[in-house]
């Protein structure tokens, strides 16, 4: 049974990219003035902010702010042995920065290197976290892998369904690394259901994200649509995940060059109005 | 280990669709004078035929070439009871219209309906089948459910993977309903070779497509790569189904802006090149 709309805002978190028209201090604003609790940081935005990032958190928290989680990590996959290392140094940074911003989450694309195999790809991915999960646990940071949506699996991510980031998650055996899902990449799925409330037992459920899947979309990677404005059934998904014990933030990241080309502020309502009412 | 090359043209099949801009016989006849053994015939393009379906079969067999199957039935799901029972009924027109072209195999895309989970449309899809086995039976005619790219669940289908379409084949318990493999759809998917693997122990491998998927295609549907242009690996995924037991033909399948604007003699040689070497 789908869970009832949702009408409060307080467990209502927006990405920084999702209005990626404001610079951080003026989306941090705009988000608080709005009744909005939570913010999650894209790295460009918090690279951006004038005065470094442990300044871009502390401005966000000045808001009243919780800065949910830090975007994007990961990327470990390359056919060069060169380059898998610097994503991981890449990565052990980004730990650092997600310390100094004060985020407790990174979110993790992991990967894919076309010219190789996505079992290969993935190999490197397990090898990738086996080289900073120590730091991201000494940082008090967790890791969480997002599975990203088959068609993505050519140059993105090799993990690409719930079952296959729970399984990585399981089987590396540390507490610090873990699954953020989003609505958008696996609706498709029939296991889902299942594979969202193995997540929960396993306490692999560190973040969710909210978006809509528009009907014959017209670009894969931003044409993303608000909550009812596709095909995804938000309130059940979201039921599935309160089911499976989760009580966070839910994110709302949205790729869309047609709202992106809008009225930031008059944006913003839509969004309110779409979670309060379609999430 | 991945197979080797193939060399010679003796299992190769080309969909009309693929190059697209010529009649069917035209294609039928260059085909043919290329040493290609199959056509696959898009319905649109046996419709068109003037003469009507039965002697578009006549011509390609006259050209020599088998009749591989004839695309696409299905599209089974809705939520007006009335446009459900008007699928079934044009499914029951389009088997008598491969039995007329002289094919033993129509590929099915199963539909999905914005507006209904994907649940209630493979209940529907379900249903669809049932009301079309019977027919396909006494006209000799099997019916290949082919699982299609998640990004095509929103409304194309609900049938994402190869395992649901092998349990909804082998769910429905008759030897006329088994599975199209198309690369391009399936590739991504971890537990691929153990599917096919499964499939062709259900002996419900019917037919097998090949192309590419490109490096981050411009389009959702119309620029899919010719074998080797992309990150697919075409031959290791060929050979699992030689594993399996299949041996049909190879179907070259195409939807590409790109190939359908280029002079499509020069276009077929490049197919037979990318078949030969990269298949």
């Amino acid at each position: 049974m789908p869970a009832s709309p949702i009408h409060d805002l307080s467990r209502l978190c927006l990405h920084t990219v999702t209005t990626k028209p404001w610079p951080l201090a003026t989306a941090a604003r705009k988000y608080a003035a709005a009744g909005i609790k939570g913010i999650t940081i894209w790295r460009d935005a918090a690279q951006a902010h004038p005065d470094g990032i442990k300044a871009a958190g502390q401005l966000c928290r000045d808001e009243g702010l919780e800065i949910v989680s830090y975007v994007r990590g990961g990327f470990f996959a390359s056919l060069d042995a060169t380059k898998r290392q610097e994503a991981i140094d890449d990565n052990l940074r980004m730990i650092d920065e997600a310390a100094a911003l004060g985020t407790k989450l990174i979110v993790m694309v992991c990967g894919a290197a076309p010219g190789q195999s996505l079992f290969a790809s993935r190999a490197q991915i397990a090898d990738g976290f086996r080289g900073i999960l120590h730091h991201a646990r000494a940082c008090g940071v967790k890791l969480g892998i997002e599975p990203l949506h088959p068609m993505y699996a050519d140059s993105r991510s090799a993990v690409n369904t719930m079952r296959q980031a729970i399984d990585m998650s399981v089987g590396l055996a540390d507490d610090h690394l873990g699954v953020t899902v989003d609505v958008f990449h696996i609706w498709w799925d029939d296991h889902l259901k299942a594979d969202i409330a193995r997540c929960g037992r396993e306490k692999k459920l560190f973040s969710f994200h909210i978006c809509d899947w528009k009907n014959q979309p017209s670009d894969m990677l931003n044409d993303r649509g608000l909550m009812g404005e596709g095909v995804i059934n938000v309130p059940e998904l979201r039921g599935w995940a309160e089911d499976a014990g989760f009580q966070g933030f839910h994110e709302v990241e949205i790729f869309s060059n047609r709202y992106w080309a809008m009225d930031q502020d008059e944006y913003l309502k839509l969004i309110i109005e779409a979670y309060r009412t379609k999430s």
